[in-house]
């Protein structure tokens, strides 16, 4: 029989299968965790994927009564139902993916040209002698060629490593050169074969995203994801500013559990990419987070972010020296972070929007970053406007009665099929709780199913598994304690379903709001970008289904993951790069919502349980 | 009776005398520590001062004996002989003053133009409203008239510093920025009088001397000396080097005790100048010291400074942080220090070079700066070469048996009188020890009166006075128990006088050997010109009777006090300085007289005691 290979993208996995297996089949041989709540049966439209190229079965009846044809057209298909007829490149989106593997769609490589702020030079000096006095700096620099802007400068620490590591190593060396706007200095020097390391951060109010990087070819060596411990001191913004303000011992700790849990990131991090690297390889680092987290991470103060006008006590770019901030790298190492637009739109956004090239567009794009805060873009024809609304760590797990992130046995997928609920955890594993893309599923599809008024209700009689639990009220029963993986059963509450219409009511108010000051309205929107570690995986039908985001036509929308900690990486591996995010936090103009009488109308409007469109 | 208003200088004080008192008389009762061992006797030769302008008794029979006819020519006159006859302007030169006073030479003002690199400028801001979101960084860099190239940079806790202090003083600020190189920073944010305070030091291995500036006027406010604390790990460089060298924590040890101490003299000089002085006013720094105290102070590695070729691990001229360094200033303040020409000729050098303008001299001209580590340079119409010689804390009163350095009780000046030892102390205490121009007199006095022979032997029955001291052979009885401060004899030993040949023999050898590289003769030198706070203060007609220095004519020595300190001063208050002390570094021609085969012969050549005249 006829064998085939089938690419997956963005992953990058190719398996060979034999002629007429299902797309579905095809992902599991490639260890692909493709969704499939309903098990193959074509029932829960969970394993959706384009077929990018190559032959395949036309769609069956089922996919025809499931999916749109303009969808159809654009080559989505129900991995479940289409069956494999020629070599295929398969793109499997985010929102498809089980979460563990969703970071595999952040890639290795990068789609930007290599030119990083530090450069790697080898040198091989002649010794001191009675005839040549030059001091050992003085020498480094006289052996350092072209490329190199002087005079050279270097700290302290740098310095004082450089005498005896020349002498150790025979007078060889590898030179580590930051290239800034005020002149070249010398951050590291090392081990003639060192490799410049890089290390990349997104600094969430919930999450910390961590990336190592070989400058010298942009290649992503390893990544990890971790809570940001400051959660202890306050789960969102609000509150660790408020925790901050009462004393300075307060900012300084969450400081320190922050940079602390960075440097264990980092070493982890190196651990994992071998090759002798080091947390002192690491010769530079571009972080982005959002305006409190920022403040903190640096040591600036957060009270004026607290109490209107909310505003940044500094919002340049900023580039200080890593081990100011405590940082255990190179120890001339620099952080890198680019601009913050507001108080509440800070470096995060200015990197997710040059990870996405929205500013870019002459068309009308959205660009929403989901996370405890969501800021909103739009670019109306090339005039940006942001703004950012408190949408609360629903997403993440939190304020959910049985939340959880995104960990193994947490329900992450969720259809109620035949009347019946249906999930998928991560792993496979026993469900422990309900993560942010599961919780969002449960609210659109008890909708659908009746269970859930259009103002978010919980009808007692409307299924067998509504039940009154004490201090919740009516609840669904999501999965009982026998089925569980501890001895609880979980369930969603009518709490867990207004947090949910909170988040998305505001959301959808921002996104208005927006348009509004634009003379646009949402069905101009040509393109629709959800990034964030939490919110870009979610499925938009569910967000639509409940009037989180514009009913659009499906293939405006985009789900780009980790937006910020790709554009992360591009400011760490390119200066041109660093500059472009610079221009683009001078164009946005920013528009505070807070006082914005719009924005009370708008979210109440916003806050049914329905499909709205809004023109 | 006529009354004559006497202007002493450089010290600056007036006083309104009688016709006819002597100009001794007139000192005293100016409250000017005159040296006067024969109690103006005429005998002692120790009151030398010189009459610039106005009228005075001829000289007698007494002066004619004494001085040469050239120096009389020149104005130079015995005080206690000389009668004031009108209205005078005279000069004391250093070496006729009392220690304690000496440092009144080095006065309150400067003689360059103030043109400091931290500046102040008083802002006014509009506080932040819900129109005006800009950042409060970004507002005060907006607020900042011209004079301030943009973009200005700020050290993070002079942010962190920011945003609380703004909105406590109803958004007003004196703002001190920093012109470098490399651009313009805020190194402080203050009140709105908050004066410009900078703190300029010379590090000696021995003693440190501080001034506090006020950087607007270039007046300096307060100024003082102390012991280098870290005499207590090392009495010279080399000793210092190999404490360092055992451990990191020695080399730290070392680096706190002196910054330490810094921070001490910072706090006591604000608090003697008052008007509010605080340390965190001090939004500047100017050091020099000699190469290892230098790195030691910077926290650079001096093992290579400990062998052979002994060269510095850096030699540029240096821009840290203060707070790197420890130093409790301003938070954002800058430490500059000018170059190190070599390992043993260091920054401190160049700033005595830049004080005494030795470099701009179109003659011969030899500078000396007199230390634990004697510094030379020469210059040869225009060419500059410079040396260093180890000539030992001999003249600190180091390793001398009854030294001690320059403090109430300590014998500075002293003279065979009718065969008779006579002294001066400080504060006209009771003796308790010798000092270094003390010590000098002694073994110049001894030679003179023979009770030294040439090669420095001391002869047992060439003076009722010598006798044979426990474990140190023949010594002479300065001043016995009864009259000292303390139960114990004076006297100088013969160890004494062979540490004055060693330090002496260094100094002139280094001085020869830079000639012959210059193709000149002693002969040829115009001008001789003598910095150190210690050296500096000798009597030079006992260091040319002893061979130390050339037998030239009188005019040519001038006694410049501490330059190195005045030079730390000028860098302080002024920027072109600064680049005019990088530029004298890159001109000196350093010799290494390690292995110099000339030296040996040339320091053998100087050990004796006799005004050697080399040619």
């Amino acid at each position: 029989m006829a064998k085939y290979t089938v690419n997956f993208q963005p992953i990058g996995r190719r398996v060979e299968v034999e002629a007429g297996v299902t797309l579905l089949d095809a992902a599991q041989q490639a260890g692909i965790g493709l969704s499939a709540v309903c098990g193959g049966a074509g029932v829960c439209d969970t394993c959706l994927v384009y077929v990018r190229e190559g032959r395949v079965s036309p769609p069956n009846l089922v996919e025809e009564a499931d999916l749109d044809a303009d969808d159809l057209a654009a080559g989505l298909r129900l991995a479940c139902q289409t069956e494999v007829l020629g070599d295929l490149r398969v793109e499997v989106p985010p929102g498809s993916l089980s979460a563990p593997q969703r970071t595999q769609v952040e890639g290795e490589m990068l789609d930007v040209a290599v030119e990083p702020a530090v450069t790697k030079h080898v040198v091989r000096l002649e010794p001191a002698t009675q005839e040549d006095l030059r001091s050992d700096w003085s020498r480094l620099c006289d052996a350092l060629a072209g490329g190199v802007t002087r005079p050279l400068r270097a700290s302290v620490p740098v310095l004082a490593a450089l005498s005896p590591r020349l002498r150790a190593q025979g007078w060889q060396a590898s030179v580590m050169v930051r290239a800034g706007a005020d002149g070249c200095e010398v951050v590291r020097v090392g081990a003639p074969d060192d490799a410049p390391l890089g290390f990349a951060v997104d600094i969430g109010t919930t999450k910390l995203a961590g990336y190592l990087v070989d400058l010298a070819t942009g290649r992503t060596l390893a990544m990890q994801g971790r809570m940001n411990p400051q959660i202890a001191y306050g789960e969102d913004v609000m509150a660790r500013i408020g925790y901050a303000q009462q004393s300075d011992a307060h900012a300084q700790t969450m400081q320190r559990v922050l940079v602390d849990a960075l440097n264990e990131m980092i070493a982890q991090l190196c651990a994992e990419a071998g090759a002798g690297a080091e947390p002192s390889h690491v010769v530079d680092v571009a972080a982005v987070a959002n305006t409190a987290m920022h403040h903190l991470f640096v040591g600036l103060p957060v009270q004026q972010l607290g109490s209107a006008p909310y505003v940044a006590a500094f919002s340049d770019a900023l580039n200080v020296r890593a081990a100011e901030l405590g940082l255990d790298v190179a120890p001339g190492a620099y952080v890198y972070m680019p601009p913050n637009i507001a108080g509440f739109v800070g470096a995060d956004h200015v990197s997710m929007l040059l990870a996405t090239d929205i500013p870019s567009s002459s068309g009308v794009v959205v660009g929403l970053d989901i996370g405890t805060n969501t800021e909103v873009t739009l670019n109306a024809g090339g005039r940006l406007l942001s703004c950012s609304t408190a949408s609360g760590p629903a997403f993440e797990g939190a304020h959910i009665r049985d939340g959880m992130r995104a960990s193994d046995g947490a329900i992450e997928v969720f259809r109620m099929i035949d009347d019946r609920p249906q999930y998928q955890t991560i792993g496979h594993a026993p469900p422990v709780g309900v993560c942010g893309s599961g919780i969002l599923d449960m609210v659109a599809e008890l909708r659908k199913a009746g269970v859930l008024s259009i103002s978010g209700a919980m009808r007692a009689d409307a299924h067998p598994r509504v039940v009154r639990l004490d201090g919740h009220g009516p609840a669904f029963l999501v999965a009982a304690n026998g089925e569980t993986g501890h001895s609880a059963d979980i369930f969603v509450t009518r709490g867990d379903v207004s947090e949910i219409q909170l988040a998305k009511s505001a959301m959808r108010a921002g996104v208005k709001i927006l348009l509004e000051e634009a003379g646009l309205t949402e069905d101009d929107i040509e393109s629709f970008i959800i990034a964030g570690a939490f919110g870009s995986y979610i499925d938009v039908d569910s967000a639509v289904a409940i009037g989180m985001f514009p009913p659009l036509p499906r293939d405006r929308y985009k789900q780009v993951g980790n937006a910020a900690g790709m554009g992360a990486r591009q400011c760490l591996v390119s200066r041109s790069e660093r500059a472009r995010g610079e221009a683009i936090a001078r164009r946005v103009r920013y528009l505070e919502l807070t006082n914005d009488p719009r924005f009370t109308d708008r979210f109440s409007q916003a806050v049914l349980l329905e499909p709205v469109p809004w023109g």
